[in-house]
C-alpha cells in the first residue's frame, strides 16, 4: 500500500497534522489560532457530547447557557483567576459601531460571569447544592496554536457548582472526576487516563485544588484530557454567593468548577491512532460499521444495503459506500483514514460463494464471514475491539513508564515516556527545575493508585512527563 | 387564585416578562443585550435542538463548526451583506495583551467564513451538493434588546449549502423551509406559521430570495419564527466557489443559507402562554407528566414515584416533586409557570380512594383517575393537548386576520391583526408607506397558499403585520 501519512516514528507532529488533513477532520481557520472542525471530525465529537452529557445529567447538573462577554471587571475581582487569564483574553472595544465604554472580554472560562448569578439565585441553603453545566465555545489567544490540542477558541463543557461546605463540594469535583470524566475516558475513548492531583504550580487560577486525568500520546507524552476544580470560597467572596444556614447564620458557598473540550479530539488521535490513520473505539465511532460496494455486479448493492438494514436493526451506527465508481483501493485507504472499527465489503465474487469479507481496523485482519452471521461477526467484532485498544493503549503506557527513585533519573526517563517518582524526591524546587528542562509533574497520587487530598500527604507519587 | 403574572390584556410585553423572569427561563446577562438562559429555559432549547437536527440530518446536511471570529476583510467581499451587518458588529481590536493587525468580526452569521471553506473544498461536480450546518452562537448589536426576540448574542442553527445549480439551490431552500422548519413548528410547536416569500425590502442581505414562517403571537403581532435564502451566486463569485462540470467547464456553484434560533423560544412563550404562565405543547415538553405528592402520608411518595417509573416505561419524560415541606399551592402555581402539560397530583385522601387526581394545563381540567389508568389518561392527554395548543393557535390567527382590498384597510387592520391584502395594492412604494406606520409586509404568497418564486407573480396576496 502507498504511503498515506507521514509515519509516525519518522515525525509524529508531521503525522498528526497529515492524519487531521487526510481524514478531513479539521481546517485551521482564516484568523490565527482558530480552526474548522468538518464534518467527520464534528461527528465525533457529537458523539463525544452526548456520552458525556448523559454522564452529566445522571450526576444531577443541569444544562444552561451564559453569555460569551463579559465585563472585563468582572475578571479583576478574583486576583489570581484574572493574573491567569489575562495574558490570553480577546477584547471587544466596539459595538454597533461605537467605542464602548468598558471594554469586554470574550470568555476564556466562565466562573466570573456564573459566580454573578449564583449570588443572585443562590438564597437559603435549600437552594444548595446548585449544578449547572454548560455546553459553549471559548477563546483563549494562543500564540503556538495546534488543531485540537491548542487553539484560540475551542468548544468545551464548562460545569459550575455551588455547595454548602467544603465537603460536599470536593465530593462533587470528585464525583464528576470519577463519574463522569474517568468513566467515560477509559470506557468509551479507551484510554487509560492516570486521575490524580495537580501540584500548586499546576494549579488552575483561582483553585485550592485542581484534579486532572491524563493520557499517553503514541509519542510517549502526556496529554491532560480534563480537570475538574475546588474553588474553596474564592470565588464566592469575589462575587458573594452566600447563603442562610439551618443554624440562621448567613455563609459563604463553597463552588467547583470542571471542563473537558474537544482537545479530546487530539488525545483520540494520539492514542489511538497508526500509520494508516484513525482508529476509532467502537462506543464513541459516528460509524461503527462501514459497508462498502466493492465493485458493481448483479444483486451486490441490493445485498449490501440489506446488510446495512439489518446491521442498523441490531442497533449498529452504519455507513454505505456504493461508489463504484470511484477505483475501491482509494475508498479503502480513505476508511482506514478514518478510523471506521469495521469494514464489511461485499463484491460479486464475495456474494457468489455467500461471504461478506470483515475488515477490522485494530488489527487489519480480513475474514470472510457468510452473509448470514454478518450482523452477529459485527457485534463481536465491535465489543472485542474496544477492549482491544484501550488494552493496547494500556501496555504502550505500562511499557513506557518508568519507575524512579530521583529526580534526575525521573527527568532522564521523561525524554521516552513516564517517571515515576517519590514526590519527597521532587518537591516545589524539583519542579522547577524538571520544568526548565521542558518536563512537567502532570499529577501527584498515593501509592495505591487514589488522589490526595493535598500534595503535603507523605508518600505521594509525582508522575513526570513532557507533555502537550 | 392569587395573580402571578400581569394580565396579557393588561400589558402583553409586562406579562412577557414576568413570565419569563417568574418560571425561570431566563436572565438579562451583564453586558447590554445579552442574555442567561436558565435551565428551565435551556431544557426547552435542547428539545428544539433534538428535534430539529434530527429533521436536518434527514434532510441530508452534516454538522461542521466554523469560527467565531472572522477576519473583517472577509465581510466586505460581499456588498449588500457588509452594509446589511456592519451597524450590528462587535469588533475585537486586542488579543494576547497586544492590538491586532486587522480587526475581528465576532461571526453576526457565517456565510463569508464557510463561503472561504466551500471554496476550498469544492472542485468538481462531484463534490455537489455540500450540505452543511452548524448550531453556534452568534453576535449582533442590538440598540433595543428584548430576551430571546432580540439579544445581542444568541443561539442558532445555521444551514450553508452549495449546489450546482439554480433549480437545485431553489428546491433545497424549499426543502428546508418545509420538511425541516414548517414540520417543526407546526407538529411540535403547534403554531401554525404562514409561509411565504419576503419582499426586496425584507430580504436577507446578500440573498436573492428570503423564505419565511411567520407566527402570529397572543397580541395579533407576527413573528418571523425562520428563513431559509437562496443566495443565488453572489456569496459563490465574492468567494470565488467554482467547480468543474462534467461537461468539464468551470462554473460558480449557488448558494443557500437557513436559520432558526433561540427566537423560537419567545414565539413558543407568545403562541401558548396564558395569564398563568407558560404552556409547552407536550411533543416539545421536557418534562410532559409532573408527578407531584400532594402531602405527606402513608405510602404515598412509594406509590407516586411507582407512578413515575411506569410513565418512564411508558416513554413519557417525567419529573417528580416530593417538596412536601413546600406548601402545595406555591408548588402548583410555579407548575402552571413552567408549563408542564400534565400534573398527576397524589395525596393521601387521592390514594386512598384509589385514584391520583390528573391536570391538564392547556384546559385546567382536573379529574380523578384510577391508579391503574394513570398511564393511558396521560398518554391520551397529552396526544389530545398537543392537537388543542395548535388549534387554539389557528382560531386565534383566524380570528385576527382579516381579508381587505386596499392598503389604508390592511393598514387599519394590522392594529388588531393581520391583513390579507392584494399585493398589487401595496407594492413597493405601499409598502414603504405601511413601515412609515410601523406596520410591515411579512410576506408573499400565492392565492392557493403555496410560496412564489418571485414577488412579480401575478395575483399574489400580501400578509401585513406589526411585528418583533
Amino acid at each position: 500500500m502507498a504511503r498515506v501519512l507521514t509515519p509516525r516514528a519518522e515525525d509524529f507532529p508531521r503525522w498528526y497534522q497529515d492524519l487531521i488533513a487526510k481524514a478531513q477532520l479539521a481546517d485551521n481557520g482564516p484568523v490565527r489560532g482558530t480552526m474548522v472542525i468538518r464534518p467527520a471530525g464534528y461527528a465525533i465529537w457529537e458523539r463525544m457530547q452526548a456520552e458525556m452529557d448523559g454522564r452529566i445529567k445522571l450526576a444531577g447538573a443541569e444544562n444552561a447557557y451564559f453569555p460569551l462577554f463579559i465585563p472585563e471587571s468582572y475578571l479583576r475581582r478574583e486576583a489570581q483567576h484574572v493574573e491567569g487569564f489575562s495574558p490570553e483574553l480577546a477584547v471587544v472595544t466596539h459595538g454597533g459601531g461605537k467605542p464602548l465604554a468598558e471594554p469586554i472580554v470574550v470568555r476564556p472560562t466562565s466562573e466570573t460571569v456564573i459566580g454573578e448569578f449564583m449570588a443572585k439565585w443562590v438564597d437559603s441553603y435549600r437552594d444548595l447544592p446548585l449544578l449547572l453545566n454548560q455546553w459553549a465555545n471559548v477563546v483563549r489567544w494562543e500564540l503556538r496554536p495546534r488543531i485540537f490540542l491548542r487553539t484560540s477558541e475551542f468548544l468545551w463543557q464548562e460545569g459550575h457548582t455551588a455547595h454548602a461546605d467544603e465537603a460536599d463540594a470536593r465530593a462533587y469535583a470528585r464525583k464528576i472526576l470519577h463519574e463522569v470524566y474517568e468513566d467515560f475516558m477509559v470506557n468509551v475513548l479507551g484510554i487509560p487516563v492516570l486521575v490524580g492531583l495537580k501540584t500548586a504550580r499546576e494549579r488552575f487560577a483561582g483553585a485550592t485544588h485542581t484534579y486532572t486525568l491524563e493520557g499517553m500520546m503514541g509519542d510517549g507524552k502526556a496529554l491532560q484530557m480534563g480537570t475538574s476544580h475546588e474553588l474553596g470560597q474564592n470565588f464566592a467572596k469575589a462575587f458573594d454567593i452566600t447563603y442562610t444556614s439551618a443554624a440562621g447564620g448567613v455563609e459563604h458557598a463553597w463552588t467547583t468548577s470542571w471542563g473537558s473540550s474537544t482537545r479530546m479530539l487530539g488525545g483520540l488521535i494520539m492514542a489511538h491512532g497508526d500509520d494508516n490513520g484513525l482508529r476509532v473505539p467502537p462506543r464513541l465511532a459516528p460509524t461503527q460499521a462501514y459497508v462498502m460496494v466493492v465493485k458493481a455486479g448483479d444483486g451486490v448493492a441490493e445485498a449490501a444495503a440489506k446488510l446495512c438494514d439489518a446491521l442498523r436493526d441490531a442497533g449498529v451506527r452504519v455507513g454505505f459506500d456504493d461508489r463504484v465508481d470511484t477505483p475501491f483501493g482509494r475508498r479503502a485507504v480513505d476508511a482506514e483514514l478514518k478510523g471506521y472499527p469495521v469494514r464489511v465489503e461485499l463484491g460479486p465474487r464475495d456474494l457468489a460463494a455467500g461471504n461478506a469479507v470483515l475488515v477490522r481496523r485494530t488489527s487489519g485482519a480480513k475474514t470472510p464471514v457468510p452473509v448470514a452471521d454478518v450482523v452477529s461477526a459485527v457485534l463481536a467484532a465491535l465489543d472485542a475491539d474496544q477492549q482491544t485498544l484501550h488494552d493496547e493503549a494500556l501496555a504502550m503506557r505500562e511499557s513506557r513508564t518508568a519507575s524512579v527513585k530521583t529526580l534526575d533519573e525521573a527527568i532522564e526517563a521523561a525524554g521516552a515516556g513516564w517517571a515515576l517518582v517519590p514526590w519527597s524526591a521532587v518537591g516545589a524546587e524539583g519542579e522547577a527545575k524538571a520544568n526548565a528542562q521542558a518536563v512537567t509533574v502532570r499529577c501527584l497520587r498515593r501509592a495505591d493508585g487514589s488522589v490526595p487530598d493535598s500534595e503535603d500527604e507523605p508518600d505521594l507519587v509525582a508522575i513526570l512527563a513532557r507533555s502537550y
